[in-house]
């Protein structure tokens, strides 16, 4: 595994510590003290607590429209104090810094893994780590010092069997329906469902005139459309978002308002 | 139209896309691939979804603090997916990026635009540019070529005919009395009203101990205060904000809850 | 009192003024006009509004983080517009401008001021500066300069007269209970309470398997865990947070909500 490039450095930062608690700045004190020249870029730090899904999710929207090399430190870490180890993985163009409880496996889906290191190497961490926040006193040591040049294998052990238990696949049922699940609402209530494009088209056949029928929450779903901006009724219509996922919204309103649905709400396609 | 200093480019950004999804970090991570000397300051991202008049103003009590030739991008954008234009305006010191809605009414009221261009010139975007998501995939790596110093005339063509409808005007009645309208709520349920304290002096005439008269949501508020610190009883009070406009505050508490007015709630004055 | 270091200079910001609002970009605005080098790291700025005893809890957990040398910026100041002083203040490693509120009390229990000044060379301040806004018009530019070089002395007058109001202290009772108050809710509403862990060593005394007993919002509390997940059990538990201080935890929950409490609440401990 390379180092990164030394030359203009970033890292970027997902969790759900929320912006309100000293927590994230801790994490930029601690890599800007280590490495001054790093730039700092937050992806979110609204995660939905706890919810490892949600925290994959956004990452892999995110992570490919920043350059070659980047670090990208995911702190979505309900195992924290447990046995739960940590991981240092590297893509084709990426790092990634995360614990091992599958968040990682979007991420993994789009650009396969080439190693996945568990961080072992306790004299790079922290003196005295505490029980509860890893994210400042090992995850945010080990970014700067990677930033810096340490050579990644410095850092742990390869392992292979790291989780990659993310969210459920969309699963066909025996009737021919598909069962799907909602990852998460975003900021606008578009409930963001965890089919992709591509699987769609390959699910519902390539017939362009076929009809959509999606049901969720006791309402069925006909409108599949290219834009918001498309949607001149009212009611929830289905789009395909700006990251490929299939996205229930609705027009000047909230789709998880309307249908009361959120993070783990199911529906079923019908093809 | 002359390109930005190169030496520390800055691009600020304002949206209505929240914190908690991957949406800012894209357009982030975009302009860092381009252009990775560029520093990128956050204007707000709370902007109500949709809310132009809010982007604009927002963005108009902000650009005059940063230095001359930083690059401001807009994107409250409830057009997008249709044949709204997308804008290059540079005002005296500013450059601007945003849709063409109307939002930069406010800013160009403070310094003109002396070139406004339509964006034109697609080699520019993103290759296969979404139809969701124009802040990522056009308006950020024209920003981040123009921090390098592509002359703005590459982007596209002048145009003359862009929209300037931000926020109705104070508007005064037969009766003498100015009808003014709720820009928005800020973060302290203060209410933010379309009329700026040189507007005031000119429309209330000169007299020093003139009364105070303002009518809202059936409550009437007669102290003009300097500061909240002035205020010592209970009740609404207005004062002119630290960028000259006319707002309504409660002490120790939120105007918006305690009147039940937010974004586009209407008032009079009497002068 | 030495000025900071040239190289690398970091200034940090804690304000309740939000993220929706132009008010936090403005003061970067201004720094980044004066001293474009900087490097600009938000704390927080959703500390809850006109909080003074939260921000200072919140600066306080991060600012050892951050390298030696780095200015921290709070600006918590319901006194704004009145005749309170606004100060400069040199611990052993850093630099803190904040009003003249007590909000720097919980900083300087951990690093002591080894010089705090009265900020009154106007000449450094912004001209004109607004009655409601000194965050912007003095702390920015103050701290701007102040990171470009300019001697501590220039600014102000030593002042020893500065409060030290944070929070109330742990408070013995007649009966030997201790009386506890609760700082602040954190995102995850967890309860933050103003006893250190090396205090509460102090007053329980050594025995190991001294019985754990928190009574707040009528609930009892007693169990003191070491991690978020050692709790298999529902109900509130208490740890030691990762900045030290005592804490009331709901297993994937809100202690908030379920004991309906926030900041200002008490608890008793019964050592």
């Amino acid at each position: 595994m390379e180092p990164p490039s030394p030359r203009n450095p970033i890292i970027t930062l997902t969790t759900d510590f929320g912006l309100q608690d000293a927590y994230v700045a801790s994490m930029k004190g601690v890599i800007l003290s280590l490495a001054p020249e790093v730039r700092i870029v937050d992806i979110s730090h609204e995660i939905p607590p706890q919810s490892v899904a949600a925290g994959g999710y956004v990452l892999s929207c995110a992570f490919r429209y920043f350059p070659a090399g980047t670090i990208h430190l995911l702190v979505v870490d309900p195992g924290v104090g447990t046995s739960r180890r940590l991981l240092l993985a590297r893509t084709e163009s990426h790092f990634f810094l995360a614990p091992d409880n599958g968040a990682l496996g979007l991420v993994f889906a789009m650009e396969p893994p080439r190693e996945v290191l568990h961080l072992t190497a306790t004299h790079y961490f922290r003196t005295d780590p505490s029980a509860t926040f890893h994210g400042r006193d090992i995850l945010a040591p080990v970014a700067a010092r990677l930033a810096r040049g340490t050579a990644p294998a410095h850092f742990g052990e390869p392992v292979t069997d790291y989780l990659l238990s993310p969210l459920a696949a969309p699963a066909p049922q025996s009737d021919g329906r598909i069962l799907l699940q909602v990852i998460m609402a975003d900021r606008f209530g578009n409930l963001i469902l965890n089919l992709k494009e591509e699987e769609y088209h390959t699910l519902a056949g390539s017939a362009a005139a076929r009809p959509f029928h999606l049901e969720i929450s006791g309402t069925t779903i006909s409108r599949l459309l290219r834009t918001y901006a498309e949607s001149e009724e009212d009611g929830p219509f289905a789009l395909f978002n700006s990251s490929g996922y299939l996205e229930i919204a609705v027009r000047n309103g909230s789709a998880a308002s309307e249908l009361a649905c959120g993070a783990g709400s199911t529906a079923t396609l019908t093809p």
